[in-house]
C-alpha cells in the first residue's frame, strides 16, 4: 500500500473503532501528537488515548476535505465527526502523517483546543 | 510554476513582508481562513489582515517541517516565527492551500487560538 493508502486504511479502521486494526499499521515507536494537548509514543499508547474517547461515541465519521501526499508524507484536512449522547459533534483538524516501511511513524493533528473542549462539553 | 512553487513563492514574499508580491499570486476571490479566528476574502483583505501584524514584526521566518502536494492542493506543517519587540515568538501551524490557474484560491491555517494569544501577549 502507498503511504496515502495506509493513512486511508487507518482512518477507516478508526471510524469502525477498530483500534487493533488501526494500531497494526503503526510503527513500534509511532508518535501520536495532538498538538495543543500533547503526544504519546507507541501503538499501545495510541489505543489507550483513543479507546476511552471512542467508548463514549456511537458512530464516528471523519470527512476528508483536502488531502495531499509527497513521498512518505501525507497531510489531510478533516472534519472529525463523533456521535456522542445521541447528537453529532465535530472538530476541524489538519493532520500530518509520515509513513515508513508500511507503518505510520508520525501522526500529528492540529486543531484549536477551545473548539475541542467545546465539542466535549455536554449540551447546555 | 507548480502549485507547490506558487505556495513557496508566496511564503517567501510573506517572510520579506512583501504583501504586494504575495497578494499578486492570490485570486480575486481568494479565501484566507485563520480557522479559530475567522476568514476574509480577496487579496486586499489578506493584506489588511497581515499588514498591521507584520508592522509589529522585525524579521519573519516560516520554517516548513513537512509539505505535501497533490494536484492543486498543497499542505504544509510550519513553525511561523516572528521577531517582535526584540524577541522571537512562534506558532505551530498546519496550512491548506489550493492553487488554480497559478493563483491561490484558498489558504486555510489550523492552529490553537490559545497558543496564538500566548504568542501575542507581551513578555511577563
Amino acid at each position: 500500500m502507498s503511504p496515502e493508502q495506509i493513512v486511508t486504511t487507518v482512518i477507516s479502521a478508526l471510524e469502525r473503532k477498530d483500534l487493533d486494526a488501526a494500531c497494526s499499521l503503526m510503527a513500534d515507536d509511532v508518535e501520536y501528537d495532538n498538538v495543543p494537548i500533547g503526544k504519546v509514543v507507541g501503538p499501545a499508547a495510541v489505543a489507550s488515548t483513543l479507546g476511552p474517547f471512542f467508548s463514549m461515541c456511537g458512530q464516528i465519521e471523519w470527512v476528508v476535505l483536502h488531502q495531499a501526499a509527497s513521498g512518505d508524507v501525507v497531510m489531510n484536512e478533516r472534519v472529525d465527526r463523533f456521535e456522542m449522547g445521541g447528537r453529532w459533534v465535530e472538530l476541524a483538524v489538519a493532520g500530518v502523517w509520515v509513513v515508513r516501511d508500511g507503518k505510520v511513524v508520525l501522526w500529528r493533528d492540529y486543531f484549536d483546543l477551545g473548539a475541542f473542549q467545546a465539542m466535549m462539553a455536554p449540551p447546555a
